[in-house]
Formats: C-alpha cells, sequence, structure tokens
C-alpha cells in the first residue's frame, strides 16, 4: 500500500528507527483516492515477513492494510510462527478498513480475522469513529453505537478493549468535540488523566493572539483505554485542513517507533499525536486532493556533517575550503616564502616581528577574555593554557629579535601599525559579540595559519627548485618552531576543541555562514598583517 | 521492491521532496540477499503510474527495477503517453540488472527494451561496473569490454553515450582505482574535470591525522560524461564497510532529488554523491549481510516546533512549559496577590519599589550591553528602545514612590538588597558569556513576567471571591500599567524579537538547555525578588 507504507517509513525514519516493510496489497492511489487495488499472494505475504525478521532484530510492529482474510491469516502465521514461545515485539494494529476516499481496503470477512486473532497479539489497536464502530457490529457482541461525544468515545474504546488487545487509542478526529465538553467531561471524571497538547495552559494569557481562544472552540481528542485500568484524553486544537491523507498511518508507525525505543504507552501515544499534529499543520499541501503531511517536519538540514575516519575535522576543512584563495594567500604569502628562502628583508622581519610582540597582547587578551567566558574548567584550562603558551611565544620573539639586533625595548616602544589594531580590535570586537565558540572562530585562522605555514616551508625544503632552504637559513628557528612537535601539538588541541564545540552545539546555517564569516576576516587580517611587514618593512 | 523502495522514498524526504512511488516488482528480501521476486502484472503497473501522475505535477522520476520485458515496456508506455507533446521531467535511469547479492533482477529479454525505449527518455544512466559491461554486451555494437581503470571507465561511459541517454553515470565503486592513478589521469586528460570530495586539499597538511595519505590509496571515482561533451570525474576516499545495501537507488534517488530542484548534471551528481557517500560513513551496521545507509544522516531533530496558526510563539510556549511550577509562583506571588487586594503592607511595597529602582539600572545597562552585541540598526533600535521604557518606567516608578511618601532622595541614596545584586549580575554575566540570544532570554523573564501578573490580577477582579479589586485599590496604577496596552505591546515586541531568534538561527538541544536553564533562573531570581520584598519589608 504505497501511501500508507511511505508515511510508515519516513515516520519511522523521522523516529531514528529503521523501518522495514512487508506489502499486503498494492494501490494506484492519489490525493484524490484509491483508484485499485492489487492484493499480494498470501504466500509471497508470509515470505516477505519471513526474510525481514530472519535478518535484523525487531523493537515493535505495526500492521496496516490487511486488505481480505487470507492476507491477515498469513500475516497472523507468519508472526505467531515466528515469535513461538519467545513474546512477540509491541504490535500496532491500525486496523485500517476505509480509505479516507471511501475505498474499502478490508474486506468483510477479514473483519473477523483481525478481531479475533491478530487483536489479541497487539499491544495497541488504534480505531477511528468508523472503524471503531464497524469493528464493535462485527465483534461476538455485535455492538450497535454510533460515536458522537467524549462520554460515547469513552464507552466504546471500553467495549474495544474487551476485544483482547492491551489497550486501545479510540481517534476522534471526525467525533465534534469542544473545549467547554472537553472541561466537563474532565470535571465529571476524575479518574481519567486528560493532556491538552497544543492548547495555552495556565499563566499564558501573554501569549494569546487576537480574539481569545472560547469554550466553543473546537477540539480534537483522542482516548486511550489500557487493560491496567489507565484511561487518558489527549486534546489537541482542531486544524481545519485538507492534508489528512496517512495521518491515521503516521501515529500509528510513530508510536510503534516510540514503543520500539522503549516508551511507555501512554508517553507513546502523546509523543506520536504531537508529531502528528505538527505533521498536519506543516503539511505541504500538495494534490488536488486530501494532501500528505510533512513527516519530516521535526527534522532540520545539518550544516556540518559528522566526524568520520575521511574527515576527523568536518567543521575546520570546510572552513578551509570555504575560503581556499584566501587561505593560500595566507599561507602561501610573499612573506613566508622569502622567509623560506632565506632573503627576507631583515627590516621586514622587523616590523612583523615588533608587530607580533604588540598583536600578540591582544591574542592573549582574548583568550583571558574566553576563559570569562567559559562555563567548565576544562575550558577555563585550555584557554589559559593558550595564554601560558602565548607568554613562552615572547620570550622566544625576545630571543629571535636579538639575533636580530631589536633590544626587548624596541620591541616594548615600537609604534603599533594600524593593522595590528584592527586586527587586535576584530578579535576583541567578536568575544564581545558573541559566545565562546565565536571567538574560538576568530583566534583559529592566526593558529592554524601559522602551522600550516610552518609546515609548507618545511615541505618546500624537501620539493627540487623551491628555492626553500632549512640549512643556513636566518630564519630556520621560525620555520622549526611552527613546525614543530610543540606547536603542532597546540593546534591538534584547539583543532579537537572547535571540532567539539560544533558538534556539542550543532549550528544552525545562519551561525555557521557567521562562523564562516569570522574565520575568512580573520584569514584575510592574517595575510594583511604580513603585507603590511612587506610594505612598511623595504 | 521494497529495499529499493524505501532508500528512495528517505533519500527523496532527506532532500525535501515528496516521492511518489510506482511498485513494479516485490521482493522478498533481507541483508543477506533476494529470496524472492514477485513481479506486478503490467496493467497494474500502468494504473499506478497514472494515479501518480494524474494528481501531482512531477519535478523528476528516476525507475530502479523493473524486472522483466512486459514491465519495462509498460513504465516506457505510461511515461511516453502522459507526457506526449510536453516533454518529459529530468528521468535517472538506475538500470538496475543484479542485486548485491547477485540475484537477477532485470530479465535479459528486458535489457533491450531499457537500452532501446527507455534510455532515449533519461537525462542519465547510472550504471555500475556490472551492469555498463552487461549493458554493452547486450547494445547493437554488442561491446566486450571489461572495466578495470579509471581509462576504461571513461572509454565505456562514451560508448554508452552513444545507446541514446543526454549523460552517464558510470559508478566505479568495484573498480580499484588510487591517489596516484588519479593524478597521472588528470594529469594525461586536462579537458576533464576532476573533483575530489572528501579529500584533503592543498594546504591542509594540519588536518592530517595519524599515518598520511599516500598514493596507493584507493579511491573511489565515478565518471560522468554529458551530451554537451563536458567529462567530471568524481573522486572521493574509499571506505571499507558492508553497509551498502541500496547504495545505488540512494545515489540516482538523490540525483533525482536534486535535478527536480534545478541543479545542473554535474552540480546535481556532485551533491548526490556526497549525500550518499555520508550515508555510508553513517551506516547504522544492521543485518547480517549488506546492511542499509543512513538516509537522515543530514538531519538533526529540531528542538523548537515551526510557529504555526495554533503555536505562534512556539519558543515562549516551550519556556514556560518546562517551569510550570517556578513560573506560576512568580505570577501569582503572594507578593502580587496582596497587591492585588489591596492589602501589601506599604513597607513591603516600599522596599520593592527601592530594590526595582535600582534593578532597573541593571535592566537598562543589560539593554545596553544587548545593543552592543547587536549587528543590525533593528536590533540596536530595539534594544535602545527599551531603555528609553525603562526610563519612562523609573518616571512612574517616582511618581508612585511619591505618593507613598517615597521622595526620590529615598529612592537614590537606598541600599541594594543582595537579591537585587545577584539578579542584576546575573543579568550582565549572561551579557558576557554568551550571544545577544542568551541575553535576550535573561531579560526575558521580567519582561513577560510583570505583563503576565499584570494580566493575572486584571482577570481575577472579574472573578468573585478572589478579592482582586481594581475599584479604591492603592495599587491600581501599578495593575493597570502592567495589564496596559504599552506594556503589553512591548511583549509583543519582545516575543517577536525572541521567536525571530530562534526561526532564524535554530538552536541545538545543547543551546534550547541553556537556553532553558536561563530563563528558569531568571523566573526564580523574579521570585526571589518579591520574597525579600515581603521578608524585609514588614
Amino acid at each position: 500500500m504505497a501511501a500508507a507504507l511511505k508515511a510508515d517509513l519516513k515516520t519511522f525514519a523521522a523516529h531514528g528507527c529503521y523501518g522495514m516493510s512487508v506489502i499486503t496489497a498494492l494501490t494506484a492511489q492519489n490525493t484524490t483516492g484509491v483508484q485499485d487495488v492489487f492484493p499480494v499472494p498470501p504466500g509471497f505475504v508470509e515470505e516477505q515477513i519471513k526474510s525481514v525478521l530472519d535478518d535484523i532484530e525487531v523493537g515493535a510492529i505495526k500492521t496496516g492494510m490487511l486488505y481480505d482474510a487470507d492476507n491477515a491469516k498469513a500475516v497472523v502465521k507468519a508472526l505467531s510462527g515466528h515469535f513461538a514461545g519467545m513474546g512477540i515485539p509491541a504490535l500496532v494494529c491500525d486496523p485500517v478498513c476505509v480509505s479516507t476516499s471511501g475505498h474499502t481496503l478490508l474486506h468483510p470477512d477479514a473483519v473477523e480475522v483481525v478481531i479475533k486473532e491478530l487483536f489479541p497479539l497487539a499491544a495497541l489497536v488504534t480505531p477511528n469513529k468508523s472503524e471503531a464502530e464497524l469493528l464493535l457490529r462485527y465483534s461476538e457482541r455485535k455492538v450497535e453505537t454510533e460515536i458522537t461525544s467524549l462520554e460515547t468515545m469513552l464507552d466504546a474504546a471500553g467495549e474495544l478493549l474487551t476485544l483482547g488487545s492491551q489497550a486501545v487509542l479510540l481517534k476522534g478526529g471526525h467525533v465534534t468535540v469542544t473545549l467547554a465538553d472537553l472541561a466537563s467531561f474532565s470535571d465529571q471524571h476524575s479518574d481519567v488523566r486528560v493532556i491538552r497538547d497544543g492548547l495555552l495552559g495556565e499563566n499564558m494569557e501573554i501569549l494569546q493572539v487576537e480574539k481569545s481562544s472560547s469554550a466553543s472552540d473546537r477540539v480534537v481528542v483522542d482516548v486511550l483505554r489500557e487493560k491496567t485500568g489507565d484511561t487518558t484524553v489527549l486534546a489537541r486544537p482542531h486544524i481545519s485542513t485538507r492534508s489528512t491523507h496517512g495521518t491515521g498511518c503516521t501515529l500509528s508507525a510513530a508510536i510503534a517507533s516510540e514503543l520500539a525505543r522503549g516508551t511507555s504507552m501512554a508517553q507513546a501515544v502523546r509523543a506520536a499525536s504531537v508529531y502528528t499534529h505538527l505533521g498536519i499543520e506543516d503539511a505541504p499541501g500538495l494534490g488536488h486532493g486530501n494532501g500528505p503531511l510533512n513527516h519530516l517536519h521535526s527534522l532540520r538540514m545539518a550544516c556540518v556533517p559528522a566526524k568520520s575516519p575521511s574527515n576527523p575535522y568536518p567543521l575546520t576543512k570546510m572552513l578551509i575550503e570555504s575560503t581556499t584563495a584566501a587561505w593560500k594567500h595566507f599561507v602561501e604569502h610573499e612573506f613566508v616564502r622569502l622567509l623560506g628562502q632565506g632573503v627576507l628583508p631583515a627590516k621586514c622581519f622587523a616590523y612583523f616581528i615588533k608587530q607580533d610582540y604588540i598583536y600578540l597582547k591582544y591574542y592573549a587578551r582574548a583568550h583571558g577574555l574566553l576563559a570569562a567566558k567559559s562555563t567548565s574548567y576544562p575550558e577555563i584550562a585550555s584557554a589559559t593554557q593558550i595564554i601560558l603558551n602565548i607568554l613562552t611565544e615572547i620570550d622566544t620573539h625576545k630571543t629571535m629579535s636579538a639575533e636580530f639586533g631589536i633590544s626587548i625595548e624596541d620591541l616594548e616602544n615600537a609604534e603599533e601599525g594600524i593593522e595590528t589594531t584592527g586586527y587586535g580590535g576584530y578579535l576583541l570586537t567578536m568575544g564581545l559579540e558573541g559566545d565562546a565558540t565565536k571567538l574560538l572562530m576568530a583566534v583559529l585562522a592566526c593558529l592554524l595559519g601559522y602551522g600550516e605555514a610552518g609546515l609548507w616551508l618545511k615541505k618546500q625544503a624537501t620539493v627540487k627548485g623551491s628555492g626553500i632552504v632549512l640549512e643556513g637559513n636566518p630564519f630556520r628557528r621560525w620555520i622549526e618552531d611552527y613546525s614543530g612537535e610543540a606547536y603542532q601539538e597546540a593546534i591538534r588541541v584547539g583543532l579537537e576543541r572547535i571540532e567539539a564545540c560544533a558538534e556539542a552545539d550543532p549550528p544552525s546555517p545562519a551561525r555557521l555562514k557567521d562562523w564562516l564569516n569570522v574565520w575568512k576576516r580573520c584569514t584575510e587580517l592574517e595575510a594583511g598583517f604580513w603585507d603590511a611587514a612587506m610594505k612598511f618593512g623595504s
């Protein structure tokens, strides 16, 4: 049954369950109705069930259209056979009898099989008003009833419960009930638990929009009766819509999914009702008749792929790939190349080292701010460790500077370049503007870029004709430092932290876009920093 | 075909497309193989296609297992008939011939029908190695070839392109190709576009983990040849896995989804390859044989339901529902009730009004910080407007205080209560810690709570026996202010803003939890504020 099967499978998937399907009958149908039905031979129904049950352990089962007595018997036989002596997983039986458009989907002679043989295996049976009336009429006691109110729903559900299942959910989508009816029912049945989902509760006056909801407003109620004696009424707002194709299948599939995950019956029914309600509200409005609902309403596209063996740093990879040209311009900057060739003018290096000495003050302060924005000790420790690393790094700067004839006083008294001011200010602004992750995004380009430049030089030094040399290079220490183990380990720690942030708190598309912007801007500010060294140093 | 159909439908859904299905044959199968096949009569295949096409406009079509010549002809006939004279939507033909487990899924006599009648309708044909070899062997030119390398893939794809489709994607999952092969192929074919997805690009040395990927590493390549003359090679890392059940269906369904959304062929194939690759990497590992992939790998559960007519403020409703008891304790606080009854001791009110005068300074500063954290003019304007509102509110405080014999000096010189320090400090800490939305979350309880308390008192004043009165109540102005239009309009603006934040940048579960904590803490701090008034005022 194509429409129902699709609704089932999408519902299972939306609940994180893996659905397996057995087809009892094919339909030629669309939103306007069922044009034709083609039953599958009972033997092949059994074969399908066998294939499915033999391979993967099943957490719950739901049945939909069974079509005729032979197929209903085939399902009972295959299930009873497979689970003989071991107990059947939670079975939700949606006793599909008639399609929304009025097409008979369960032959009269099959109704008895369903009642006598399938219901006793079922954890739950989920008829709507007309299915309940039909089932009661065909039952041994031949109850003739018309379900028109909450009271009659309660009685009918009680009658249905005597037919053998562990619980009955009588769906009231076609029964007119108002908020006032619900309130008076609730007053008269203190033993019945009434759950209002999607309806405003106490102390929510401020959330009322326009005309306040009045007691004559229509609600939809489902009644759940369990063999344990518990009765629950689930109410939600009535929606005027034509998008109800597959609503019943969706609800029963969602209940089965919840049961498979170990949820209790009442909780499973409640969660499934909310899921189905949201799916109807969010329906795409397809087709000329009763259109389908949106089964993935509760799912959003993830922006960052999951970590995997072939992609251990998915966010960082995405950042770099989003700025290929800017990143390459930074990492393979003329400054870096000349430094690698050992021919960078000393004045350029001197300008750079002085500005970097000033910049690292901002960089340390940014990590102080990061510590202030952190809410766990490991995060505070990690930010603090980086400040300690920076304090070590400036000692290296002092030593290296001395080799180039730059005194500590020169470093301390150097005039701050305007690009240093710009970059430093940007870091602290990101720290003011956003959360800890946004600030991490801002400090990342500097951390990663120097490491990548170091590795690039180290690798180029082995490539003939690159001109990059280590031996005798006055800047060798710079290259060794950034390509060395200590710095690369700091990178590893930084990568793990940023990826952990994205994993623990996956960004929305808007947030990811914001991160990409910060990363790009910092990559540009880094390149600008070296541009300045080339310009003002020569 | 159950397994393929499921893969198709989940793939369509994951791409935001609504899939409709036509079943040509049923299978009894699981991850270990296909146990049996039951073909659907050709007439019923046609009927299903008619039902589907007659109702909903179709953006793209894909075919899977066609089983035999009669069903293949039925598909061609129904499609040609329906789209006669109007052009067929993008048709992706996945020429399923043999299952992963070796079961024949396309009878030999059907191959000719597929080639001669279906391929000419197709935008794309997507054979794997063995299907391509079989198709070429059965084609008019009876080409005998063995596909063993990138070069032979390129040639075979070219041959297949002469059979009539607009493009051919030859899938190389079963062809052994290394990174070195790819590099040398790329050097020799400068006219072929080579795309490396999931492989590390230039300047990504820092992202290498453990042993660096070597030239002998295996990659998976697909070759896309188009009638336009364009050729694209798509390479990605090889994954050692058994979870490949339905990989081909998934890929072709993903391509069809992309084409339905108007993506170009090469882009559609690239995106679909990445989607399928991630699905394999994220496979749940089910079954005893070749298990299915995860089709919803790119989807995450949304925490906040979408805005809907019955739920216009979903996030705020969720916040209030998450703290029902604390919220009620705050809104219906003893302080509020006594105030509504006009019997609140003047000393309590005096303590409250002085502390509130101090608190509003923090509240204004928090909105100054909010302005500093805002990145758009409307956000800056909104934060600033609230500061202006507060400045008006303290004028009201001064007037109201005067009525209770509290001078402006008394207000200015009042000693700050420790709960005022706690609450004010919490607001500014949230502003330091998080982004603008987190700060908004912190200022929300105050904004909403006073409005809800005002409305509650106004409503209670109409309830007999509540004791709440407006007439002659010395605190009437307080009640009128917070239940009045101006304040309620400010609430409306605040609600719209917070909901807009959650809609534009939907929170992850971790972020929502953080928001709920902030909301709860502020609700408690609000109640504590009134507790203090009751305690220190009496």
